[in-house]
C-alpha cells in the first residue's frame, strides 16, 4: 500500500471510509474534499461510452458516441490486436469525457445461445474469451483508464440474474467460466473486476470469499479493486470480508451505515475496511494523478468502426462464389429493413446512442452502386404485408443477385431476459424463402448477438454473419459484399441445429431459484465435438474470397515435460487471388483415458494475412496449461503422463494436420491412494502403474493361472477377459482376509505407494 | 421384535451375535447350535437358482436348473403377472433345495446402455422397474422363499463397482433410482434388501446410514433385513449402525472381531448390535419354521420358461408382414449359431448350469418344421470363413425366408466388466448385410442384453429382440416366428441410433473413482424424448401380427386436487384378425412450468389380452405421485397446482390419446420465501402467485406507467417487454433503499408471505 494511500486511511474516519466503499450516486464515487479526495466518473462499455448527460433526467440520459461492434462481433475477428485498438479508441474516448473507468469487457462464456445478453459476451470458449479480453484490457489501460472485467463469475443467464445460483462444480469452474478471467488478471492487469449478479453455488459472488479473495487476489494474484455490478449487494459486510471494495450504485445509505455498525460492533475489523477503501482509493488516484488528455476524432472513429466489423464479420456460406459481387456487371437488389435501419448493437447497459449511423443502402448510395432497395417487411421487423412482399418477390426476379438484410429485432434480445427460441421473425424467414425460390443468387445477411435457426440454410446462395456491427456496419457491409474487403471472421460460437441439441437445452435457466450446469465441461464444440454431433456451423468456421493450403506441421519435440511444453508451427499459404487473413486454430485432445475430457480443446489461434501466393510460418507455444485440467483431487491443473494429439485446422470440423506427442507429467501423484483405490485407478496413470503392474500381473495370475479357456469356464461364470477386468476394479480392502491380510496390512502397503510417488 | 428373538438375544454371547452378522462360508449364515439357530443356505437369482453343489469345488460349482428368461426379457413382457408366476416358480424350486432366499430381483436403472450387468437388470424406468421387481417378490415370497431386492442402489456400472462413488443428486436418486426399490418395499414386503458395492456421494451402501437407515427403514418402513453385496462390507461397524445386518460371504472372522471390539470399546452399543442380530434371526427363522415343501418338475418348468420367452420377445420390425412365416409354402432357411446355440443367459452370479437346452434348430426339427440350417459364421460368434458366407448367401439365395439368429457373445456383456461399445461382432453384421443383398425377406433374430446399434436395419424386413431368453428359447423362437404365438413384448428401454446419442455418454463410467451423473432424471426416454431426438427405437415400443384401436379416452375428473387422484379409462380393440396382447402405456406431462421436468413420464401401464375384434376397457389410477416431483426445497413430493397432460399410447413415440387437466396442489408453499426471492418466482406458482400479483403489477406499472412504446424507448435502454421480464427477476431485497425500505422491512414482508401460505 503506498504512502499517499496509508495516510489517508489514517486521516478519514470510520462514516468516510464506509462513504468510499459505496456509490455517489448511479455513475460517480464520493468524493471526500477535506481530504482532496475527488468523486471520478465509470462509463458503461464496452463498445462504445454511454457516458451520463451533465443533469440528465436519468441515469440511461447519455451522450452521443460512436458504436462500435459488439462482443459477439469482435470475437469473430480473432484479433488480437483488433480487441487492443478498440480498447485504445474507447480509452481515447474516456480521456475526453473523464471517465476513469470503462465498465467492459464482458467476457462471459456463452453456456447457451438463448442468453439474453451474449451480443456482450466473447465466445463459448475461455480461451479466446480470455485471448481476446485481455487484448481490449491493455489497449484500454495504454491510456491510463480503467477496465472492469466483468462479470465476475458464471453470469450465463439473464433470467432471474440477481438471485439465481449457478450449480457448477469446481473443475467446471476451472476449466470453463473462471480462465478468461485469469488469463485477463495475470496477462492484462485490469484495474477492476465486476463481480457478477448471480450466485455460485448458494454464495452470491458480491459476498463470495472463495471467488473474489482466495481465487482472484490470492490465487492469481489481481491487484485491482471490485465492484460490484449496479444493485448487485446483499449483505455489505459480508462483501467487504470478500474483497468487494465498491457497491454501485449509491445505496441510499443503508449499506454504508451497515459498514460502520459493523466495525462499531466488532463484527468488521478496521483492517478489513481499509483494505476495501484502500483499493478505491488506488482507483481514483490512479486515474485523477495521471490523467491523460483525451483526444479524439469522431469521424475517424467512426470509420474505425467499419474496419472493425468488417474483420469480425463472418462468411458462413457462399455457393458458386456469388459473393463477391461484381459491382459493374450486376443488377443487385438489397431488402429488408436491416439495410436501412441495421441494428448496430444490444438492448440494456451496453446500447449507445449513436453518433452517426450508416446503413448498407446508405453506404452503397455513397460508393454509386446504383443498387435497388425496397423494405421486404415492416420496419417493426416482424411483419409484413402482401404488397411488400411482392414488390421484394418481383424484384428479386430481375435482379442478378438479391442481398436480403435479416435478424433479430432489438426485442429479440437484450440484457435483462433470456430468449426462448432460436428462431428469427417468421416474417422474415417466409421473405428469404419465397425470394430464394425465384433468384438463384440469394444472398443472407444476419443482425443477431447470438445463433439463429436457419431454415432456409440449404436453398441461399450465401449467408454473411454480421452480428451486431456498431454504427457504420453499413460500410463494412458493402465493401465485404462487392469484395472491397475480404471476410476473415470466423465463428467465436457453434452456431447448433436444434435449439434441443444444446449442451444445456434441458436445464437452462432452471427453475429460477437454481440452475444447474449439468453439462458441465462441455460447453459448445466441446460438447457437439464430443458427441459427434452435425451442428449448422461449427465453432471457428468461417470462409473467406480466398483459400489456404496448411502445410508442414512441426513440433520442436515429440515427447517432452508438461513444464517444459513445446513449439508447434505450420505453413499457411495463400492458395486464391485476392489478399486475405486465416484464423489458425491449434486445438489439444487428451488420449491418456485419465480423466473423462472433451473430445478437443482450442489451445492457440493466431491470424495471418497473406497475399495471393505468398506463405508465412505460425507459431505456437504450449505449456503444461494446454495439456492440462483441473484435478479436484490434488487442487490443481494436472496434465496427465501419456499421448496426445495436436490438431491445426480451419476450424474446430476442419483439421489440415495433426501430430502426437507424448507428455511427461512433473506431478507423480494424481491422487492419494487408499484402500478404496482399484488397481485399475492407478494402471491408468502412468507413474502409478509403474509401481503396480507387477503385482497387478500376479493377481491376474494367482486366480487365472494356466487354465485353457474351458478349464476356466468350468470353475467360473467369467470369460478370462472379464475376470481380468474385474481384478482392475478390485479396491486394495478387498484382499482383507485373503491370506491373513489385515486392514493393518492394507493401510501400510498404500502408505508405502503414496510415500514413493511423493519422493 | 417378536418373544423369542428378544429370548435368543438375551442368551446369545457377544461373539456369537457378531457371527450371525456375517456368512458361515460363501452362501450359508453361521448357526449358534447351542440355541438352536439353524444356518439357512441362500442361492444367486434371479433367473433360475444358482445353488451350490454340496462339496463342490468352489462356491461356482452349482448344481443344474432350469433358465428362465433373463430381466431385460421378462421386463419386456410388461406383465405382472408373468413376473409373479416366475417368482412362484422358483420359489418353489427353492424351498425343494433348502434355500431361504433367492437373490433377486435385480432392478438397478438401466443408466447406460453399456452397464455389464443390464441383462440382468428390468428397465430404463423406474415405474416399469418397481411393479416387475415387486410382482417378482410377491410370487417368490408366496412360497415362504425370501427375496433380496437388489442392488441397493445405483448399482449403474461394473467399472470400478466396489469402489465407484457414484455422484447423484438427490432428485435424481428420489425420481430414478430409488423408486423401484420404494416400490418393492411398499408393496411386496421384500424379506431383504441386498446393498450394493458401489458409494453414493462418497459413502458405500453398505455403511450409508441415509440410504438403509433414513430412508429405506424409517422412511418406507422397510420391516426385513438388509444384506451386503458378496464384498461389499469395508467399516464393519459403521455398517451395522447403518442398519447392514448381514454381511456376506464370510469375512475371516475379521469384521466378526471389529464388532467385538466395537461394543468392548463403547463405540458401538449393544442395541445397535441387537438390532443387527434380531434382523438375522427373523431371516433365519421365517423361512425355517414355516418352511413349504418344494414340489416341482424340471420339464414343467423348462416347458414354462418358453412360455415366459414368448412373452418377452419384442417384435421391432416386420415389413410386409413377412412374419409369421407360412410353415407349409415356405422354404426357410435359419442360419447364425445362435440357432443350435442360442445365448440363453448373462456370465456372472446370475449364470446358470442349464438343466436342458432347445434350440431353435432342435425346436423346428421336433415341429419337424424341415427347415434348412447353415451355421452361417464360427462357433466363436466372432469369426468367419469364406465358405461358411458363401455356404449361407447361396442357401438363402433359394430360400423364401431367411431367418438370421445374430446377437452378443458373452465375452461382450458380463457381470464385472462394462461394454464400451454398443456394435455387434463385425462377423455378423457382414453376414446380415450380406443375406439382405441376396433376399429380400431376412428376418434378423437377436440374443443380447442389452441394445445393440444395427446398421443393417434398413436392409432387413423383420428383426425379433429375444435379449437371453432362458434355456427353452428355442420353442418361443419358433413359435413365435411361426405364428403359433404372437409377440406382444414392448421395449423396457429405449435402443439409441448411436453410442454418442445416450444421455450419459460423456461422463460413462467416469474416471474410476467417481462417476457423474450428469444427466440427472434425464435417463432412457426422459432423455431421447425432452430432446426430440431420433432413436433407434423407442421405449415402450414393439409389434404384434394383430393391430389395436384406442377410443374413448376418459378421465373421471379435469381438475382435482393432488391428494384426490383421477381415475383414467381407454378402450383398447383388437382390430386385425389374430389374437394378441396389447401393451397400454400412460404417461404424464407436467406444463405447469415450476420445475424443470422431463417432457412425459410413464406413470401406468397395463397388457391386455384380445381376441380379433373384441375390446377392452383398461383404467389407470393416478395419484399425487403420478403427478409429483421431488422437491428439494420441501424435502418432499410435490405436485404443483396447474395444467398436465395425460398421454395414452403404444409407446412412448406412439401417443393415440391425451387429455389435459388441472391439478391442485395442497402443498401450497413450493419453497420458503426469503429476500432473495423473486417476484417471478411466486408468479410459477399458483398459490403464490395468488399473493403476489397485485404487488407485481403496481411494480410493472410504477416503471412502464401509461409511457408509449417511444416514451419508453427515451428514457430506458430496454423495451418495455424486456422491463417486464426483468421486474420478473427481481429479488425483494433489492428494493432496500428505494423509499425508504430498510432490510427489516423486507424481512416482515417475506415472513407475512411465508405465514399466508403455512396456513
Amino acid at each position: 500500500m503506498d504512502t499517499k494511500i496509508k495516510e489517508l486511511l489514517s486521516q478519514l474516519t470510520l462514516e468516510e471510509k464506509a462513504g468510499l466503499c459505496s456509490g455517489k450516486d448511479f455513475w460517480r464515487t464520493k468524493p471526500v474534499e477535506r481530504l482532496g479526495i475527488p468523486s471520478v466518473m465509470v462509463s458503461d462499455g464496452p463498445s462504445g461510452l454511454r457516458t451520463q448527460v451533465e443533469n440528465g433526467v436519468n441515469e440511461n440520459d447519455s451522450r452521443a458516441a460512436v458504436s462500435f461492434p459488439s462482443g459477439c462481433a469482435t470475437a469473430s475477428s480473432f484479433d488480437r490486436n483488433l480487441l487492443r485498438n478498440l480498447g485504445e479508441i474507447l480509452g481515447e474516448e474516456a480521456n475526453n469525457y473523464n471517465v476513469s473507468t470503462v465498465l467492459g469487457p464482458a467476457i462471459n462464456i456463452k453456456r447457451s445461445p438463448l442468453c439474453g445478453r451474449n451480443f456482450e459476451y466473447l465466445s463459448e470458449d475461455p480461451y479466446v474469451a480470455g485471448e481476446l479480453g485481455a487484448a481490449y484490457v491493455k489497449g484500454v489501460q495504454s491510456k491510463n483508464v480503467g477496465t472492469s472485467v466483468k462479470h465476475f463469475a458464471a453470469n450465463n443467464q439473464e433470467t432471474n440474474r440477481f438471485s439465481v445460483s449457478e450449480e457448477v462444480d469446481e473443475r467446471t469452474l476451472r476449466e470453463i467460466y473462471l480462465p478468461a478471467f485469469e488469463n485477463c488478471v495475470k496477462n492484462s492487469a485490469p484495474t477492476t473486476i465486476m463481480c457478477s449478479y448471480n450466485a455460485i453455488n448458494g454464495e452470491l459472488s458480491s459476498q463470495n470469499k472463495w471467488l473474489l479473495k482466495d481465487v482472484l487476489r490470492d490465487e492469481w494474484g489481481f491487484k485491482g479493486m471490485v465492484v460490484s455490478d449496479w444493485g448487485a449487494v446483499y449483505d455489505r459486510v459480508k462483501g467487504i470480508k470478500a474483497d468487494l471494495s465498491l457497491e454501485m450504485p449509491y445505496s441510499g445509505g443503508h449499506t454504508d451505515n451497515d459498514i460502520v455498525q459493523a466495525v462499531k460492533a466488532g463484527t468488521l475489523t478496521m483492517e478489513e475496511l481499509d483494505e476495501a477503501v484502500s483499493h478505491v482509493l488506488e482507483m481514483v488516484l490512479n486515474y485523477t494523478e495521471h490523467k491523460q488528455s483525451g483526444v479524439f476524432d469522431m469521424d475517424k472513429d467512426h470509420a474505425e468502426s467499419a474496419r472493425i466489423a468488417e474483420e469480425s464479420c463472418v462468411l458462413l456460406k457462399n455457393d458458386n462464389a456469388v459473393l463477391p459481387i461484381k459491382a459493374s456487371a450486376e443488377k443487385v437488389l438489397f431488402t429488408g429493413c436491416f439495410a436501412e435501419n441495421p441494428r448496430y448493437g444490444g438492448g440494456g447497459s451496453s446500447k449507445i446512442k449513436c453518433y452517426k449511423m450508416t446503413s448498407a443502402v446508405d453506404a452503397a448510395r455513397e460508393a454509386g452502386l446504383g443498387v435497388k432497395y425496397v423494405k421486404g417487411y415492416n420496419e417493426d421487423f416482424v411483419t409484413t404485408t402482401a404488397a411488400l412482399t411482392d414488390e421484394a418477390v418481383a424484384a428479386a426476379r430481375e435482379a442478378d443477385t438479391v442481398v436480403v438484410f435479416a435478424g433479430l429485432p432489438e426485442s429479440y434480445e437484450t440484457e435483462g431476459a433470456d430468449r426462448t427460441t432460436l428462431d428469427m421473425p417468421q416474417v422474415q424467414n417466409e421473405l428469404i424463402e419465397k425470394l430464394a425460390a425465384v433468384n438463384k443468387n440469394v444472398v443472407v445477411v444476419l443482425h443477431n448477438g447470438a445463433p439463429v435457426a436457419m431454415p432456409w440454410v440449404d436453398k441461399v446462395a450465401a449467408i454473411l454473419e454480421c452480428y451486431l456491427g456498431g454504427e457504420n456496419i453499413g460500410t463494412a457491409q458493402v465493401n465485404l459484399l462487392f469484395g472491397k474487403a475480404n471476410p476473415s471472421g470466423k465463428l467465436a460460437e457453434t452456431f447448433p441445429l436444434r435449439l434441443e441439441d444444446t449442451p444445456c437445452y434441458l436445464t437452462y435457466p432452471g427453475n429460477g431459484r437454481t440452475c444447474v450446469y449439468s453439462e458441465g465441461i462441455f460447453v459448445g464444440y466441446r460438447w457437439y465435438d464430443s458427441r459427434k454431433m452435425p451442428v449448422l456451423f461449427p465453432f471457428g468456421y468461417g470462409l473467406s474470397y480466398t483459400t489456404f493450403e496448411y502445410s508442414n506441421l512441426k513440433v520442436s519435440k515429440s515427447a517432452f515435460k508438461d513444464s517444459d511444453g513445446v513449439e508447434v508451427s505450420i505453413t499457411i499459404k495463400n492458395t486464391g487471388s485476392v489478399e486475405g487473413k486465416e484464423v489458425v486454430q491449434l486445438y489439444v485432445s487428451d488420449k491418456t483415458g485419465v480423466e473423462v475430457r472433451p473430445e478437443k480443446e482450442l489451445k492457440g489461434f493466431d491470424k495471418v494475412n497473406l497475399k495471393p501466393g505468398e506463405s508465412k510460418e505460425v507459431t505456437f507455444k504450449l505449456d503444461r496449461r494446454s495439456f492440462a485440467f483441473w484435478n479436484i483431487d490434488i487442487d490443481d491443473w494436472y496434465a496427465p503422463s501419456g499421448k496426445y494429439i495436436i490438431s491445426i485446422g480451419a476450424s474446430s470440423r476442419d483439421i489440415r494436420a495433426t501430430a502426437e506427442v507424448d507428455v511427461t507429467s512433473t506431478s507423480k501423484k494424481a491422487f492419494t491412494i487408499t484402500p478404496q483405490t482399484t488397481m485399475g485407478d492407478m494402471l491408468r496413470n502412468r507413474e502409478m502403474a509403474a509401481i503396480i503392474k507387477p503385482e497387478f500381473d500376479q493377481a491376474c495370475h494367482a486366480v487365472i493361472g494356466d487354465l485353457s479357456d474351458e478349464e476356466f469356464a468350468k470353475l467360473f461364470p467369467f470369460t478370462k477377459d472379464a475376470m481380468i477386468e474385474m481384478t482392475k476394479s478390485n479396491p486394495f480392502r478387498l484382499n482383507r482376509g485373503k491370506n491373513g491380510i489385515t486392514m493393518e496390512d492394507i493401510l501400510k502397503q498404500v502408505e508405502r505407494y503414496n510415500k514413493e510417488l511423493d519422493k
